[in-house]
Order: structure tokens, then sequence, then C-alpha cells
């Protein structure tokens, strides 16, 4: 049974919890978070104890935590759990700071515990069948992909606030990682454009809400990425593959298969709403994974510098769409 | 350059016309309607004579006629045309009473003028890869046929008062010929049932606007088909085959490839509203397909044995309506 | 906490004993299974005891019991089950033999238990949003409805043997209700063909694995069902249903939305394997559903008389089937 | 009846040279191609003339010339033919160089002939009903387009030869005037990169198969198109646009809706092969659209002023892609 701690009970902490708690060789031994009310609602539903970070940690029973904290406190939360000899699965991105990422990095590396970053999308059933068919050489070599990535909404003030550029560091860091998960390849060059499209009162900060990316792999391979926080349809999640023998398509999903026939035409289902809806089998699968990794004593299948690659390229981003120019990886 | 004379200038005649205008070795010479008005605007569009029946036949110029006149005319125009040697193309059914069918049969036999049934589906492209696929044995031996095929609008009253039970003459029986062309089998036994679904305005006879019918086959496969006067989404056409190895499906088609999303879904089109969109191509080529026939001194694609054995199932199928009973062939 | 007892450890045994596991607020006391070793993996599975229907139904602490035993045991277990004051799931059909219904029916109103009838297609989330819609009037009164249920394999022949003319009483037997819970109507009529298909060495017994059934309610409403058992592309799982309104289709479904092109086309996986697939998430909500009636001392969703008349539509089909007539209901 | 004359047999002179023969108002009187076989074929098809360019030229009943000749002959045929008081309907790119285009502009604006570019794409029914709708303001302001744009096969090595980065001046000009036409719009900078991927017998002057660009608009969206030589799956044609309202999105479309299900999946047709079959309803609309306003004495829909900005960011799209680094326009 692997005792676990969720640091952030806010946002993506819940579901996190719930796949903990309903998973057979798991169980959610605490919560910790600053937010008394969140932790609660959680702690309670699963049975769990409300600690603070350092009690949980002193816990010799405890074997490993789930951070989804704001980013800025990733790596100082990581690194704390390293120290106390805790396995750490954590959601992206692993700093805001490169210097920090690197530090936390040093940290990981001595302390040499299991460290596993969440990239959920990994687990997506039909982007894992996608990835099976690519390394089977059933498009032959990646020449372009495709990839639109649109959230249905834009974060609160204060997320934002917290994190300027947010559309490079916390969305579009899920599909530069799956640039290189794709394509086994890495992007040598990006360049990225953006712009304010929600109104004052939805986007106060005037931080990017719209953004295309455009990246050059080593290999040669072009690869564009597209995002927005205000698809009306739903959560857009798009990936497309295209090679020498063809093309591949990880398709959008909707809740039901209805189709509605009227004069006005054939209707279906909006997209799912958002991540929770859509990837709710990949949060389960990539927690499952990383306590098989544990039980098994082997090395989580995301790791350290699949973290620090795709922020560095989201970082290359921001820096490009501020001077206007393509940055170099 | 084939000379034809349009006979009948009302529904499916302008399509006719058109078709015959633009073949590049076809003609239209004469145009023979009892509405003057009707008669007029073909023949001004394609450049042709009006002419009354008796003139039109009367002339040794003259190749073939096309027959689109109400179904009560058809075996008595058929007749008229094969005495004066013209080759004949007929919209089905060659009429509604088997005991003229016959008469009309003896009489093509004696003059040999050769003799197309519009059957304009066994056209359209997607029905006829779906045939090439059967009859490769794509699925192996046909085991279940399911067919929608359901119209926009009933026809007007007068026209309903002429031919009771049309859903069967006049709808079903190009569905009945699907089965048979589909799986080169014969129905030994057919069941159906109707109800009348339309309102007393829009169906003041109170004729079937709505059937189904059930088949099952010399080779014991058994095949579905369901119709109604009123699919507010438009011209609703599906044919699916189902064998040992697979199933088929010819699946209905749009105007255009747009689709819409919004909060409310994902819209299409409505499916092409009737018959002239949706089976355009297949009443070009059926014509086409006839005039490569004349030219070729061959038979034509669809004779008279296939309208007559459509025409006795569509009969099969009113009778089992009216008495409630399946009806052996 | 609901303390069930499984009774039937193979084929769909195995699901529901899952499901009450992970159920929050259920436990699998007990598995009763003549074959030990089946029961043995269930019970080894969960923490369960293995026990004799006699002990575990002896057991006050036991609050439910699911019955998956072959359907001819059915009628028997419920009553013992009624008699021993537990709250019955019972898998359709309740019997094979109508007297026995009867007399089961009247052992449930003495005895006054709650039972539920697992027509998990109920829950099916496309299917109910289908419903929904009807309900609530968006393709108008329902005119015909099309449905097509097929099976990727037939069952073992043994099970064959227990249960001839299963294609209506295991399969069909779900579409009939279907149709009485789409439309809200009931049949007064059906007609079924029955052929058999498969080579004898997958068939021996050459019971029907391929029928078609036309009912018509007593509403005026038509409708379809076909089946087979042997769709090579999967669980073949379609609703359609027509009105004065438009037409809602509850389409298949399929393991991930990838899409693969090439040469030879566009291609998407095939469908759900079967049911274990296809219905996961129904399965857990009936349960779910039924656990919540017995929390809330209400009826459960789905009872003895749904049950009773789905079978008594099985039973005429198979009538038809064999006399060739249209049997009344 | 407007007499024409084809400036150029082959590759697209056919298809322009049927639309001309079938129009009811137009007629074919003179083909010219230094390749006289190509010519002879054209003119015994349609009963034309073959002619130099000066005998057509001269004539006084003809009324205007399509110019289907390889790009860098454009603008001297289009300034030859203005000169004699023709009208011109000429493929697009006007020329490869701007200084020749501005030339030709003057020639234009002092004959005052009828000029039309061949954008046959603003033809096509799907992406019309797209513009229309965005231009009700469907999706709102458009804030980002995809669009991809692939031919199934690289041109002959003489015609890349003739036109280094093809991909931009002959395929993605298309693209570039959909962005101008759907968002009504003007592009301010462009950022390009390419690839050679297709192999060296293939591909023997290594010019790129392969290029992806991403463009700012003067009102802040973005823009991105990709193009290859090489779709194995056919003539790859989407575009998206998505807006504050939502998103649409004109899809590929296969010349049947066959769908065939086996144990392998369910699989459609590969896309239309090339623009010849995708397009072939806009070459005719397009014809159609050049006709009618030489009769209305309107000018033609698509002027020189779209065929000279299309091409500005063609080129600057080839400067980005030697550079590196964004071009403005």
């Amino acid at each position: 049974m692997i005792e676990f701690c969720l640091i952030g009970a806010g946002f993506i902490g819940p579901v996190h919890a719930a796949n903990i708690a309903q998973h057979p060789r798991a169980r959610l031994r605490y919560v910790v978070d600053l937010d008394r009310a969140a932790a609660e609602r959680i702690a309670a539903k699963h049975g769990s104890t409300i600690a603070t970070l350092d009690r949980a940690l002193a816990d010799p029973e405890l074997n490993a935590v789930v951070i989804c904290t704001p980013p800025r406190t990733h790596a100082m939360l990581i690194e704390a759990a390293a120290k106390a000899g805790k396995a750490v699965f954590c959601e992206k991105p692993i700093d805001l700071d490169m210097a920090n990422v690197e530090a936390c990095g040093g940290v990981l590396r001595r302390t040499a515990v299991p460290f596993f970053v969440g990239f959920n999308r990994r687990f997506d059933p039909t982007h894992k069948a996608m990835r099976e068919k690519i390394a089977r050489g059933e498009i032959g070599r990646p020449e372009m992909l495709v990839i639109s990535s649109r959230d249905p909404e834009i974060s609160p003030p204060d997320y934002v606030a917290a994190m300027p550029f947010g559309i490079f560091y916390d969305t579009m860091i899920h599909d530069f990682d799956m640039v290189r998960w794709l394509t086994g390849d890495e992007p040598v060059e990006v360049y990225a454009r953006t712009a304010v499209m929600l109104d004052e009162k939805t986007n106060p900060h005037r931080d990017p809400d719209t953004a295309m990316a455009m990246l050059t792999l080593k290999g040669g391979a072009l690869a564009h990425v597209n995002s927005s926080f205000r698809a009306v349809y739903g959560y857009d999640q798009r990936i497309e593959a295209f090679g020498e023998k063809g093309m591949l398509i990880s398709c959008n999903q909707q809740p039901t298969s209805l189709e509605s026939y009227s004069a006005e035409g054939v209707r279906r289902d909006p997209l799912h709403y958002f991540f929770v809806q859509r990837y709710a089998k990949a949060y389960a699968d990539e927690l499952d994974d990383f306590i098989a990794a544990l039980e098994a004593k082997r090395a989580p299948s995301i790791g350290f510098e699949d973290g620090k690659r795709a922020l560095a390229i989201a970082y290359a981003a921001m820096e490009s769409a501020k001077s206007g120019k393509p940055v170099k990886l």
C-alpha cells in the first residue's frame, strides 16, 4: 500500500485525491493546504488527515507526495519532499525560473527519490495509440505536427498574475512535451506570437490569451501549436502527425455519441468541457503508472529531464513572443 | 447524335431534359406534355420543339423517348414508342397493374426496342462502390440489409390520389431494386406495415406516409426497408449491408463539408434536400449509360425484368400491409 | 454499507463484483457458484467469502443478491432470495417460461422485496440522452425506431443448448426493452424471421444466429430490430428514433478517437469488442442506482413488470419466427 | 456568347477548356500552345481552332483569354491580351517578379480590360459557406486560422526548376489568399520554415517540398498554413477559423460516402486525389462568374490587387524561409 500526501487541495488536487483513494494499492494519508476548507473537503471525502507539510513529511509511513500547488511553489516543495526521502509526483511546470529548476534537479540527483512530472496527456489512450503507430513506422518519419490545444476559460486573475505568459508555461508546455514524446526528436528553434483577445473584465491583466508557436526539430520536421483561453465549444485537444506514409489525427472527444437531425442540420455534443472530463482516464492511468514504478522500484515514466526540456521550450516561446524573433534552443 | 423526345415536362422531366441537353452526343429534339406551359419552359431552355406524341413518334429522325409522366400512363406510352420503333427510357414503375405490365412486356419483346427503367440509384457512385465491394466478396455472403429511404415531403394530393400506396410503388420500389441489385438474390417473401402520421392538411387522402417492410431472400438473407414522407432534415438515403466478413454502409451526403462548433455543439448541414440534389450525378450517369447502350447496340443496363420484379415486390408489400400477413413472391 | 452476495461467478459476474467492490457504499460479502474456481477468483480479488446459497441467504447482515447465473435458474433464485427478505438485482431474462415468470412475480409481490432487472442499456449515457430528448419533444412523436444490436460472437454451445432462440431471449430482449423505454409505448404485434448463417463448428446446435423483428406499437409507431452473433468489427449498438420533427441516433462507440490516413483511405478503430467494454459505465451506473434505491427505500428504477413485458415480446418474436406469422401481444 | 482563347493546353488547361465548352453562353474559339499535340487534343474535343497568339488576339470576335501557361510567362501574356483589348482570366501567380507584376498592373490600368485571377478556392461551396458565416458574425471576430494545404505529388522537375520555392508561389499562395478573403484583414508579418523531405529521385532540385508559415494580421489575429508535396492519402484541404463565439472547419472531402467495417476497423475513401477532382465545381463556378462579370460589364470578382497581395505574402514567406527571420509586409 503506497501512502500519499496531497499538497494543494485546489484545482487538480481533488482529481488526484480521488484517483489515489480508489486505487486498490494506494491510500491518501494526508492533505496539506493553507486553505483549510479546501483541505477539509478532500480529507473528509477520503478519510485523510489534514496536516502541515512538516508533519506530513516527518511521518516515516508516508511514501509519496503529489504536488498540485501554484507553479511558483513547485521547486521548493519538490526539494523539501526529496530531502525527506519521499517519492514526488509533481504537476507541471517544475518552476518558472530555469535557475530554480536546475537547483531542484541537483537536489533530485543527490536524493535520488523517484520523480514524476504530470504530463497527463502521455497517458491518454488515443495519444498513446498515436505514438505507438508512429513508433511502428506507420506514417514513416514524422515531417509535420499540428497541435490545437484550447481551453474553455482563462484561469482566475490571481493565478494569471502569478504566472505571466501562462499560455506557454501552463498550457502549451503540454503540447511541447507532446512534440518531443511523439517524434522522439528535440526542437532546436521556436517562434511564437501572442494576442490578447478577451475583454478587460475576463482578462484584467492583459496577459496573452491567444498564441501560436512554430518549432523546428533537429531532424528537420516542423511543428505548429495553437492555443486559446476561450474555446466556447469546449476543451479542444487535437494532435496531427503527418509523415511520408500518411497521417494520424488524435481527434476531439465528446460526452456522448448522440446525433440530432433537424431542419437546422446534424448536431453532436459540444466537446468535453475541460481537462477533468477529457483526460479522466489519463489522470487515473498516470497515477497508476507512478504507483507501479514505486512498487517495481523502477524510474517513473516521465522524469525531471522531460519536465525541464518542455519548460525550456515554453521559456523560449515566451522570449520569442516578447522579442518578435525566433529563439534557438 | 441520339435524338430524344421528352414525354412529361413536370417533376423529374426537367432533370432529364438538362442531362440530355448537356450530353455531348445527345439532343433534346421534342418535348411532349399536355401542360403546354411546362413543355414550353423546357423547350425554350434547350432549343427543342413542342410536339404531340404522334408527331414526335412519326419523326424518323427520333431515336429515343424518355417517359416521365404519371405512372398510370407509362405502359401505354412505352407500347406506343416501342411500336414506333423508338428506344425507351422510362421512369419507374412500369405500371401499377401487373396485367398491364405483362402486356407491355409482350410488346417490348415483339418490337425488340431497347428498354431502360430509371432505377437511378444504381448509378450513384457510393451505392455502386458498395455493390462492387460486395461482388468482390469484401463482406462475404450478405446476411442482412438495412435500408432507410425517406423523403422530405409527400407528393401533391392529386399525385397521391392517382397512386394509393405510393410509398411502396413510388419510393420503396427503388429500395426493393437495391436489395435485388446489391445481393444478386431474389426476395421470396415480404411483410409490411404502414402508418398515417401526417396531418389531414398535408395528407388529405390518408394514404400511408410511413412504412416498414421486411424481406426474406431465397438464399436466407433478411432485408429491412423503412420509409417516410416527412424527413425534416432532408432526403435520408442510407443502405447497410452486413455479412460474415464485415459491413458496408452507404452513408448520407450533405451539400458542404462545413462543421460549426459552438456552445450548442458541433453542427453540419442538413442532408441534401431531395433526389434532384442527392442523385444529380446518378441521373446524368444513367442517361449516359442509356445513350452508350444505344450507340453500342447493347441491351440497356436495367431492363424490363428488373422493372417488373421490383414492382412485384412493391405489390406484395401493399398486399401485406393491407392484410397484415406476410406475402409470398 | 449495502452487503451483497453475487450468485454466479461466470460471464457478467466479475463485472458486477468489481462494481460492487469499488462502490463507496457497498461491499461484496459473498460469492456463490457451483464452479468453486470461478468463485474463488472473484472472492480472492475482492476479499469476499465463498458460500453456499443457503448460508449466504441465512446471514441477516446480507442486504442484497445479484443473480448472474444461467437464465433457467433465475426465477428459482429470485424466489429463494425474496423469501429470505433480500433485495434482488437479476440479470435478464427473469425466466424462459412465462408461467415461471408469473409465479415469480407472485412471490415478489408477497415478499415486497426491492427487485431490479439488469437492463443495463437504460443507463448508457448516450441512450439516456436520447430518451431525455424524446421526452422533451425534440423529435415530436416517435414514428419509427431502427435498432441494430449485434454481438461479435455466439455464446458457447452449452449456453446455446440451454436456451434455444437466445437471439430473442438473451439479446433482442434488451432492444425490446429499449423500444418500450424510449417511446413510452407498448408493442401490440411482432413479426420476426431468423437465419442460421454461422458454420457447423461455431454453431453446432443450428440455433438462429441472425434475426430481424418488426414491431407495431399501440400508438401506431413502427420498430425494427436486427441482430447477429457474428459482427467481426465489434459490438454493434445503434438506436435510431425518427419523428415528425427530426431524428436522433445513438451512434456506435470506439476505444480511441484516432484517425489513420493512408493511400488505402481513412481508418478508425473497430468498435468496442463487446458489452463489458461498451457498457462499462452503464453497468456501474445501474448498480449505483440499485444501491441508491435501497438506501432511499424507493422502488428500483427497472422493475418486475419491465422484465416481464420485454420477455413477452421476446417470446412472441420466437413464436413468429417459428410460425412465419405475425403474433399479437 | 463569349468567345474564348485558351493559352496553355497543359495541366489545368483542359479543365478550363471543358468548362468553357459546356457553358451555355461561352465558346472555346481558339487554343494556343507551342506543344501542338496538346493543343490539338483540346481543339479536337471542343471544335476549336489552333492558332498562334498573334492570330488569336487579332480576331475582333474574340472576347477573352484564359492563361494557363507556366508562371514566368503570365505577365507578358496578360499585357499582350490587354493591349489587344481582350478580357483576361489568368491562373495565379501573376508573375514571380514583383517589378513585372507592377508593370503588368500599369498596363491593366491603362487598358482597363476586365481582369480575373484564378483563385478557384473562393468558389468552393464549403469555403464560401464558411466565409458567409464569418461575415454574418457566427464566430465573432476571427482570432486564429489554421490551414492545411497538401498536394499528393510534386510538380515535374522542369516545372520545379522554373519556379524555386513553388511551395509558396504556387501552393500556399492560395492559402494566403484564403486568409485575406476569409478574415477581410491583411497580414502584416510572415514567418516561414521549409524542409526537403522527398528523396533525390522525386525532388532532384532539392526545392522545399514541406513548409509551414505563420502570419500576423493587422487586426491581431494569427494564421498558420502548412503544406507538403507528398500527402499519400490525397489532396488535403482543410481550413479552420476560430473566433470568440466558436469555430468553423471546412473539412476534407472524399469521392464516396461509403464506410467499410471489418476486424481492422472502420474505413472510408482516401481524399479526392488532387485539385481537378476536389475543386471541380469551383473551377466551373469561377469561370461562370467571370463570364457573368463580362456580360454584366462589372469588374470580375477577383482582381489584380488580390493577385498582387497574395503574391507579396508568398514572396515574403520565401524571404523568411531563406533568412530564418520574420518578414514585415
